[in-house]
């Protein structure tokens, strides 16, 4: 086992890691921007080392700073937490060439997956259903119709150089094709002076869905069941929660069991997740896969009592799983909840500042994950998660009184936070009767944030 | 179910108990004496009562000022928590002559169990091991030597009429069971002005170990397996976990089963615990059984799943348990740290005052019960208890790092607690090998109390 570990982080994935290592007897090694020089966690890790000005490109994201602290504090392995580096393969390549151990997959198939096509075609390769389209651009309108009749209308146009939404066009039948085509064209060579489109099958109302997976160096891969993450907001999970409410347990399996397919032949090893869309049929889609630690991991470790971030060092330590498949039971249900220092009142415009009272929820079945408490200033410099609320109860209707009374008691004065958010979506109908899809909060809640 | 309840009692437990009743969905009442006005979970409960002076008995042990408050506030129920009124059966009398439902067992029961001589004659009826001695006052020197013989050396001789240890002598043979009941008999009859005394075994070494009851109205009586309490101060608890270290498993059963036999005779309804010592032949003896919860429950909550207060509120609504005994089981190992507002720098002098900083420990496997925060003011009226830190985790070795890692992270400023201790406690190797006896901590810090 390791001696001695760099947490290339900040925030409370850098406490959550910290206190993976103390339990498991590691010394631990904290890197930070002047940003975060008065952040508590700091005294917590056994080191902590700045790294720079507060600007994450020349702190949080510079690779030779981060390897200098490595190597200043002579540790044996880092790990990325998520978001900064921690799905950067060259950072992961680096690190092994100093022969520091990066907590994480390969380089290889870090870069394999992180290629939405390449990681589209193993899937397919794999048997796990992927989104049906045209594997590129389409030639001409001939074939946008053959494909449109193959995959089955509404189809959804997009432009390939395309993003945010420009250069997409929906389209239903063979009349609304054709000049969504020609929009959708046009639109394309306005925006990004390239044409070329493609065709996909539009989901409708779809959920997300991802499985949580562990892979060891012996080749053992192991799925911890799945979460629902629909509850989103500009593709920002705001609520994660296991098992996926009213999912038939053949679904559950099925999505379960292609995740294992997939990230088996990628020959990967570490924690990774596989995400889906899934429809209104129960059908579901491969969409990416992260070859990280989620922001959401805690609510898959309630359920199978793993502590994941203990099993990743483990992993890359070289310790086998010490379990197998069956042994892995999904009991009761999670809900975790983002707290964000953000003002829903505001269009949700960041509230960095001074935290003046911090009394979080507490008791059964409740755990906090947060590195702020009264006194703290949130930086303007980095994502706004300030806490994590996460609940664990013998059933779903539990677990939402649960969170619902924990929002009730969180007392936070100086910012403002997403929790008024939270208290109208515990005590939304649709929501308590489970199974939303991802445009669920976006169009419910659009007034508010205009 | 109940619509409103009221809370008698104050500090976590009455925390605690308003948690459960917003998980629940039922309306809560905190009463308050003015030493508590500033307490932040009145805030948390729907209604908040001030029923008088600091002094106990002029607020939390007034029964006609709990009962007025109850009849404002028109409450269906009320909780008594622990300590205070928990165990007195005229307050729970009290309670359902004016129509308003006791949270507990029935005064006749609580009576019953609250009579040692009465609770130890109905052990021995059902089969129930209990200390071995006279059932009362010995006559003279010959009986006490046939009773020493009975129930083997060596003995306790114990004033009838004692207690703190006054006129009590260990006999190891004939001829000290002479001079140490010559001794014993002057000594209480200077103490107590009665030289009257019993015999009982000594028991050597032994363990605390008790077991968690729930009965329901219905007559189902089912146990929630153990919890080993030996690390005491002055018969306090300071350290509680549960499963008992090393106990085998035969034992485990017994006593469990030795307690639901003893609890059901009792026509006992709500939560109990029955306490026992063991032996280091793991022989176990009945000693007393507690009619409320106890301050410890939660390290059951946490290996059975089971939430004991949600449980208890249900219980005396007339809902049947919703589980058989083979339903119940013990996942994990959960250990409880009580923080208390204490010194033990100076024998555990009460250190209130104001808390400057409080930043608790948190994150995978860790549950903060806690009244307290940043700018609490500790009061010097009531119990030390500020917070029970209880961890879970897969494996006792995991959850002692865990819980050394919080005590670590655990970041208190401007009063003294007990957190010092713990930390010796927790790198103690008599600890971590497990099975230490009721009287280890005395022993071993001993010079610490001077």
């Amino acid at each position: 086992m390791f001696q001695r570990i760099l947490i290339a982080n900040r925030g409370e994935i850098a406490l959550r890691v910290i206190r993976a290592c103390k339990d498991l007897g590691i010394q631990s090694v904290a890197v930070y921007s002047e940003a975060d020089r008065d952040a508590s966690y700091l005294k917590i890790a056994d080191e902590a080392i700045c790294i720079g000005p507060g600007p994450s490109a020349e702190s949080y994201l510079n690779i030779p700073r981060i390897i200098a602290a490595a190597e200043i504090a002579d540790v044996e392995a880092i790990h990325p937490g998520y978001g900064f580096l921690s799905e950067n393969p060259h950072f992961a390549e680096v690190c092994r060439s100093c022969r520091i151990e990066f907590i994480g997959p390969s380089h290889e198939s870090m870069r394999l997956l992180g290629n939405k096509s390449a990681a589209r075609d193993l899937a397919k390769e794999n048997n796990v259903p992927t989104v049906p389209g045209s594997d590129g651009a389409i030639e001409d309108e001939q074939e946008a119709i053959r494909l449109a009749h193959e995959i089955g209308f509404p189809v959804l146009i997009k432009a390939a150089a395309g993003g945010g939404g420009r250069g997409m066009r929906v389209a239903s039948n063979d009349i609304s094709l054709h000049s969504a085509l020609q929009q959708a064209q046009a639109e394309a060579e306005a925006a990004f002076n390239d044409r070329s489109v493609y065709i996909e099958k539009l989901i409708e109302q779809p959920r997300h869905i991802e499985v949580q997976i562990l892979a060891d160096t012996q080749g053992s891969v192991v799925h911890l069941w799945e979460r629902d993450c629909s509850m989103q907001r500009r593709y920002q999970k705001i609520v994660e929660e296991s098992p996926a409410p009213g999912l038939p347990s053949s679904v559950r399996e099925d999505i379960c069991k292609a995740a294992v397919r997939l990230i088996k032949s990628a020959k990967y090893i570490n924690a990774a997740t596989c995400e889906f869309l899934v429809d209104k049929d129960h059908r579901f889609y491969f969409i990416e896969a992260n070859a990280r630690i989620q922001v959401e991991h805690p609510v898959t470790e309630l359920v199978t009592g793993i502590d994941l971030v203990k099993q990743q060092i483990k992993i890359a330590a070289g310790e086998p799983l010490p379990w197998t498949q069956d042994q892995i039971e999904q009991r009761g249900c999670a809900i975790e909840c983002r707290i964000n220092a953000e003002d829903p009142e505001h269009n949700f415009r960041p509230s960095p500042g001074l935290i003046e009272e911090w009394r979080p929820a507490g008791g059964y079945g409740v755990r906090i994950d947060s590195h702020v408490s009264a006194g703290y200033r949130v930086p303007p410099n980095y994502d706004s998660l300030i806490c994590k609320l996460i609940v664990h109860q013998p059933t779903r209707e539990e677990a939402i009184a649960c969170v619902r009374r924990c929002l009730d008691e969180f007392h936070i004065k100086g910012i403002a936070t997403t929790i008024p958010l939270h208290r109208r979506i515990f005590r939304d109908s649709a929501f308590i009767e489970g199974g939303i899809d991802t445009k669920y909060l976006e169009r419910t809640y659009t007034n508010d944030e205009a």
